[in-house]
């Protein structure tokens, strides 16, 4: 990853928390927002024994009939049509602010209880983009309502059980396929973070043996990331915990068992990333205190070699020097000695050797990984 | 932004909270604070038929009058009228205690229960003066009173959606009112918190291609004053807290339902805040390992320049020595040799070699990025 | 302030936390402390109609004679009268236990409910000793005992208040007059606040335009002093809250919404240490980094002049050897060039430019604030 | 430990943290992982009289009856043969989700009230391989199933008390077993800590004496081991408490106080933690600024030999140039002076003398530790 | 405190932390550990008039005979005799597992309800040892059973109180026994902290004045010894608090408000502990900025040596070169002018001049504390 990798990845994310669509108008208006993607909605009706899926454009009365006894799953994927929205809110007589929290995208998950359905907002993380996606459901009495913000889930295989009624799911109620939707959504973070685990592992050993900038550029980009998913997940855990712990009628027992499962595994994966994120920051230290050592050890050549030579060179100033030894037998007579030139080497080499020896003895040189 | 546009921003905010006008008098006293505004009172009357506005600058009973099934919005802004305000405690039997709060602006956000009304403190984010501004409401059976800091608000539209019957705010009571103001209120903190964001995206960029001390600065800035937002919402948050959570009767349901929604708004900015604090927090360790990058960097080319130069040196200095060769064989045969000179220059380059391929094996020079 | 003015301002307080006079003793034993001054008693009687003030020296039952419906406020100021100490605590029957807190002046903030007493212990921060100074309260029925550990007091205004009939303080019981002591305390905690707050001020001012160590230790210093005085105020903060939510007797519900506002002073109080802590630390990573910015700037000063001239330097020490050109060819025929010299300042020149160049191509010159 | 050693050991656990195996399949599936080894199963069956003890590779219904007043232990090691696993889920009703969790062997520790049983998931840290291997428990009227993840245990020393019906073992029901086996496991942890506590005292020693880069690497290593310790023991301590808390029919009185000592034990296993993290946070900042003390010696070497004889060079440099003394009077007399070179040499020394005289005076020569 | 000395005080506590005695055994077992002392039995028993106290080496039925009305104090000194051990455990009628903890002395300090008595574990700091003894409590009714680990206590004072009946002590039951002893034992700890306090006072000064490395090394050992100290008085809070809030018929109501003042006590504790910390912590932080302030004035120093006299040097190098002046006029011209050794060292002091004038124009030279 290029620094300019890591600036186009995290750049869109920080403004665009803070924008609000519906920020300036009246309470519980549904308004598409501008990115909004064509609606297309799927509808499914099962119980034990029968199974029934079409998928439209449009609503109709009709494709929302409900049967006693049976669940209706009516599932709208892209958010841009605002009518179906509405027409959805009335059949199922759902309050004006939840259908504003499902077109405003930006919503932390919570549950909400609004007495006859629950209003569930959960997101998955979207792996390319570093961005995570909202899921919003309505849990009610024979129907469950989920609204997704873009086209391509995960939900393929809970669709594949039900069509051929693998497993308890057929048998059970709408809100074991809640907790089936939801686990679902939850089992999608393993992958991501373990992508994350590998990256951390590969850096840890790049930075054990080749420690550079980039790296500390990378970490530094993967702990905001961690931060970021860190927040996600936190308020998924809650929303499982309040749907476990809070006595809605609408979650029977045996699902609620599932549930607990599920809360597991958020609290699973807040440990994961809490472990990760300390782990970067265990690295970002190792940096620092590896280039402390280098520039230790950096400053210490310097220092040997400017402190041996800057002496000895002033010796060879200062016979350098042009004083008239004519004028006066005072001006450097060691000029015309008969050893001059070899005493003069003797000082230095002796100068050169102590200076070392006192290196030596201070444990500048010679000892190893200092 | 200049470092003493950084200075003049931040100065005024420090001492001044530690300033209370009325310590110095008995509890209950009401005395316009010295910079108060000249007050204006707008006074709204409606139920679901029926709309009247009137703008007064003095109160009379006339105008304060309330007829049952009917809301009383009366609206003060600029708290220099202290008559005024003891009257509308005296006509709707509010405490002391919080009249005093109204006009001593520094209050936190709060709710507080009196019984027959509810007290509420909000504060709203000033956009161009980094400062917040104080609004009280009196929150009654049929009536709310509020008190504003400073002219110019953002209630504009909620007049207008009550002068035109816009929504459902004309059916609902006082208790939808108040959240309907409060909601405003919070909504107004979103742009703000987005301007931070792109400012610190911008920043961000700028780091990461010319890091300098500037930015860091500017980052502490924004630290500092994200911290001080951080210290207005989060009360803000404990306030619509109570009042979704206090069973007060004041409050009805429906209401209690909306401001839910306002809640999850305030827990969204502190999110948001938080965010880009540790964002903040992140950039500047960014910019602390890149300058420690840079210095480790400039201390290894001097070190690499200075270690090859000085032992050079010293050989010119060597045989730049005036030992007087007349004077005996020894000193200084070299400068007599034939192949003298170029033996010493092939003495400097092995030498300069020799000391390269060295830092090259150290790693200090050749590899890119250390 | 001078270093030696910081040192001399915190020493005292550290080891004399962890004195307790009545360590090795009974528990209960009540015994002046060393340092106790003298004590002077005053009494002060009243409701609505009457009001009656004496100064004594010495207790004797008469002074300490209630009446019904009147409220009695004695006042003892310097603690060194052990006799009248005791004489108090048979006359109200205080437990040993509260009494041996009276003498021991080093207790933390609390409200004790002994049942038909509450006895509340607050501190009153000395402006100019930075140390804290107890005041003990015993509320009863009808009567309101205070031990000042000093004499000098900010309770004046409130006698003033009983003694011409201001306000409703006559016509309170003795639950409103403990409260309007606490809150008379509190308030003092204003200004005091507000010369850290303007010292910050001065000190970032400061800081900005001329960095310089003792800056730092003054920073250190008013952490630790803040933080002294936030472990005076937090308890305040529990005393006042347990006084406000504990629902004890002796105080009424009107005492307890004065109460209440209060504990809003101490939550403020909090709110503005906590800010000038956070502003100290921020000013000092302020400082941090501007060290290292400057460290940098004057290791890049260093290492361009060094790494411009020790190769020139080199050059010139190479054309001042003296090896023998007539000895032989080889030696050194640059010297005798026409153009020798003219060529080696060119040499110099550009190698000296190209450095320049380099310098410049990595950013290290002519880009300001690097 | 060299510097691969610690990345070898490290590095398997970060991305398999993340893996699931059963993420993609139904809720309640139990498929064995893939590195799940053969199955062994140990059955005892005992009461304070009797003890049968059979250890075999199939089960079947006679190996799995129980006689009232008698405790059943099923013990299977390995946890390969998912028919055996279904079979015992059968065998005593346990439910799916934890038979799945049996299988998954990631799961962190926790107790889970299924109404006629408890599910309890405990972990074992391995000594060699710094990772921890899962015992699933169920505890139920009568029985206790137990699952270890790998072959080879610490309850050998059990199994004999239960043959030689040592100590109560024997006479106490299936809570007690369970109790000691999560007590045996416990203990286990003891030695390993023990391990840690005597490598961060000899780091100690060697830190102090010679510090080098090698031990920063172990303490960090060190660091994040605790830190994966303690992501093990905390939810330990939260297992037992809730064993000890929830009023589980199961557990009985007795047990309850075995296991609240148990419980003690855990709570003791974090403060041995914390403190092992503590004092290696504190052995990193101990190097730092041992680091930082040593770098600022050897600047300070560097500074006093260069600015001693930096200036003295000059004056040979200046000494040593050919100006024409015979080109006319001002060029240099000062090398034809009859006490030129004397006064040189003084004004050297003298130079040199008042440099280090200045040095000592600022502190930087003659008084140690500095 | 040299280094040696600093290192032979913390090594013994680390790895010992984590040793625990009876950790291969079964629950309950009651070994004497080996390095238990000798024990010494002392037999108190009292009521308001009478007065009782034998010494014994071997306990029997006698001297363990209680007589209604008469508190019985047994207190053991030296757990070496397990026989006298398990005799009172018989007597009394103890749980094993408070046995066995009375035996291994690494307890944390708690309270535990057994119904007929309760059992508290209190651990006293060893002054010269830097480590913590533990006292073992048994309060039931009408006797008290105490177990020292070591001999030497601080309860003489308390005997003596009762040998000679003074205060309240012979009149009140076993629980003001108790809450005698446990009292004692927190005031030893005032004295211990306050040494802390004196010494940290100290260290401040010579920080100040000469700060080198050795304060740095003893600041962090205080604090890792102040985190010790913590990690005991935190439980000894929580056992005390435990005492008062629990409501066991075992503590009378006189005795629960004793206890209520002894909690004060260790709160008080816990904040001079966190004071002495953060004054620690505050206390590196000076020593830090005061080592980064010294590191660069000496960069600054060096700096502008080098800087002004590297191209000085230069110049003289620069005529100190050979060019042949006979070979052509072009060469050296400079050396044969009538001012040229003038000018030369005009140019060098116009030079220097500059550059010091820069120097101060950047602020690095005769601008004090920089």
């Amino acid at each position: 990853m290029t620094r300019e990798g890591a600036r186009k990845r995290r750049t869109p994310s920080l403004s665009r928390l803070a924008t609000r669509a519906g920020a300036g108008r009246a309470p519980g208006t549904v308004v598409a927002s501008p990115d909004a993607s064509q609606s297309t909605i799927r509808i499914i009706r099962y119980d034990a024994e029968r199974f029934e899926e079409i998928q439209i454009e449009r609503l109709d009365d009709k494709a929302l009939e409900r049967h006693p006894g049976q669940v209706l799953w009516v599932d709208m994927t892209g958010l841009g049509d605002i009518d179906g929205i509405e027409m959805l809110g009335r059949a199922f007589g759902l309050h004006r602010l939840a259908l504003e929290d499902v077109v405003n995208v930006h919503q932390r998950p919570k549950t909400e209880d609004f007495g006859d359905y629950l209003f569930i907002v959960a997101r998955m993380l979207l792996r390319d983009r570093h961005d995570s996606e909202q899921l919003a459901l309505f849990l009610g009495d024979g129907f469950l309502l989920t609204f997704q913000q873009r086209h391509g889930d995960c939900f393929e295989p809970v669709r594949e059980r039900l069509r051929h009624n693998k497993g308890r799911i057929r048998a059970a109620g709408a809100d074991y396929l809640a907790y089936t939707l939801i686990d679902k959504l939850i089992d999608e973070y393993y992958p991501l973070l373990e992508g994350y685990g590998e990256r951390l592992e590969a850096l840890e050993d790049e930075l054990i043996e080749r420690p550079h900038g980039r790296q500390v550029d990378m970490l530094h980009a993967m702990k905001r990331e961690l931060m970021g998913i860190r927040r996600v997940i936190w308020p998924m855990r809650e929303m499982v915990n309040s749907l476990v712990r809070d006595e809605s009628a609408l979650v029977g027992a045996p699902a609620r068992l599932y549930l607990r499962d599920c809360y597991d595994h958020t609290i699973q994966l807040m440990d994961i990333v809490e472990t990760y994120r300390e782990t970067a920051s265990s690295l970002l230290d190792v940096y620092l205190s590896s280039m402390s050592t280098r520039m230790n050890e950096i400053m210490k050549v310097l220092t040997i070699i400017s402190t041996i030579f800057i002496p000895l060179s002033f010796i060879t100033g200062l016979y350098g020097m042009n004083f008239d030894r004519q004028a006066s037998p005072w001006n450097m007579p060691e000029l015309g000695w008969v050893f001059g030139y070899p005493m003069a080497l003797t000082l230095m080499v002796v100068l050169g050797a102590s200076l070392l020896f006192w290196f030596r003895h201070r444990g500048w040189i010679g000892r190893r990984d200092r």
